[in-house]
């Protein structure tokens, strides 16, 4: 019982870039370097904090470790910095933009980054929240431009939404998920431009109503999280919501499931509205129960534990033939290891 | 770098009931019943459906198929069916009631119940949405309830929120603390009664989310769930939201993170808002995506493949020595294997 869906059967074109740029090196930036190098694609790069190179360097020996977790080849294809936006666009076939989520900083950068490369390379933004559209409104070509927005650690979490903009061209789309896929990414294609894109509103809405029951003193952040990672979060490893529901609604299926719990579920929804402010008190409460939570760790150690935890349970994947675990399966096909 | 927290540091107790009655042998009062027996327990059982043995039987071989993939001894204790509840319930020190999720009905079984047992076996109600308070209104003994509300599948998932009413005694919740943990779970003390306690709030404000995607066409079933399980569910299968936020705060920690994203995260939260009627043509869309979806598997199937993926990750995260890894390792020192 392996995963082989009738949505996801036949093989689908994969194929990693000659060449890329990354453009802002923050965190998103760095691991979007590491991923690519680690599939043996050179890369250039521009950010012009001085602490870039410092970033990129420690967030690629995190990926390196993450890969020997995996048991993955982790060799580094080259990394260049570069002086300029122009001088790192001008002669790659992919562009990752990460600049800060500031509409008009994304604007400006991508104007740049549009008007220095060759017409046919492929850019896309890793925008959290903006719109394809509005961030394509001052490009020549717009056509070329999507939303991939990557889930942190990126060298490591499959996903990718994907999000086209009125002017991009349906090839742009198709070539996106060739080339993330090849990347060892799962594309999500979302067909509809809208605020946030798919996953982060639904983080959105569980960081919404986590407010809320820390501000209420309902709970503190450490038992949020064990409520999450002690029960439905292994279960959102592996299956999401609705397939999960769907074996609550047992050989009925999930019309059984919708129609027996639906009317139950709706009277909450008028109580879960509520959402606190954000006061200076509820910040510092946020902050010391994160600090008793999680300060034994450093967040170095956080990221090392979290990376080797992601690793580990992706390799359990692989071996049941499911989910992530395909992804790391079939980097592994491609790289070795 | 294993998890050893300042908040759980030191020996807790965890101490196994001696024996256990289930009443109510649905999904959840029978893979109850199944993690009793696989902890050595004995189990009285009563449901008046004539299905209730067939689903016991059912529940109980998926949870051995599952502890083998654990690797821990699959040895069921013997289960006794009653005629009645006060048969059931009367010579046990743990009586685990998991009848429908209507307050009349939970009032009645659990003043039976109390009628019936003696006055310091343990009450736990799996109740995943109704206050403590509420269901002891009839009770001659309302000191000795607590909320336990399980998450499926029960004899895999460690939370179990335990949650007292005004008249429960404390030494009441130190006692279920203890006796959860010995049948291998991770008890989670939620001091506040609210409506649906701290898990199926989160689970409701992304369920709410999701709807709302799937009415206005962003996306299918399928996507949301490959926005989840590709994703920010890896991420939560072993640390939660708000320890995974302090890791993108870095170096400054959780209050840099705060400060930082949460001006930029409130402006959504008006958007977020509206939420879908549940329509029957909602409905019919909802069924006919999951059926697309998940429709090449059986749900007999899909609980197969939940579970060994489960058991997968959760010792991939015992030999990490983290989060749901460590209620796995504690049950193999108890119960070898």
């Amino acid at each position: 019982m392996t995963e082989n869906r009738s949505s996801s059967t036949g093989p689908q074109p994969a194929e990693s870039p000659a060449s890329a740029a990354v453009v802002g090196c923050g965190v998103i930036g760095a691991a979007w370097a590491a991923r690519f190098r680690l599939h043996g694609v050179s890369v250039k790069a521009y950010d012009p904090s001085p602490e870039a190179e410092r970033i990129v360097d420690e967030v690629a020996a995190n990926a390196v470790a993450a890969w020997e977790d995996l048991g993955l080849p982790a060799r580094l294809a080259p990394i260049e910095f570069c002086d300029s936006i122009e001088a790192a666009v001008a002669d790659v076939e992919l562009v990752q933009e990460s600049v800060p989520e500031v509409l008009t900083l994304k604007q400006s950068t991508l104007a740049t980054i549009d008007n220095a490369t060759s017409a046919d390379a492929l850019i896309g933004s890793s925008t959290s929240g903006l719109l394809c559209t509005e961030m394509a409104a001052d490009l020549a070509h717009p056509e070329r431009l999507v939303v991939a927005h990557p889930f942190n650690p990126v060298y490591l979490l499959p996903l990718v939404e994907v999000v086209g903009g009125k002017a991009t061209a349906a090839a742009t789309i198709e070539r996106a998920m060739s080339v993330y896929r090849g990347l060892g990414m799962k594309p999500l294609h979302i067909k509809v431009e809208i605020d946030a894109h798919i996953a982060d509103r639904l983080l959105e809405a569980v960081w919404r109503e986590s407010l809320w029951l820390v501000n209420d003193g309902v709970a503190t952040t450490e038992e949020i999280d064990d409520a999450i990672r002690y029960g439905f979060g292994l279960r959102w490893a592996q299956m999401g919501l609705f397939e999960t529901y769907r074996i609550a609604g047992g050989e009925g299926g999930f019309g059984h499931f919708i129609r027996q719990f639906g009317p139950a579920l709706s009277w909450p929804w008028t109580k879960l509205m509520d959402v606190p402010d954000l006061t200076d008190e509820l910040v510092d409460r946020l902050e010391s129960q994160s600090d008793e939570q999680s300060g034994a760790y450093s967040v170095r150690e956080l990221e090392r534990i979290r990376d080797r935890n992601l690793a580990a349970m992706m390799r359990a994947l692989e071996e049941n033939q499911w989910g992530a675990g395909q992804t790391v399966a079939e980097m592994r096909d491609r790289l070795g290891g």
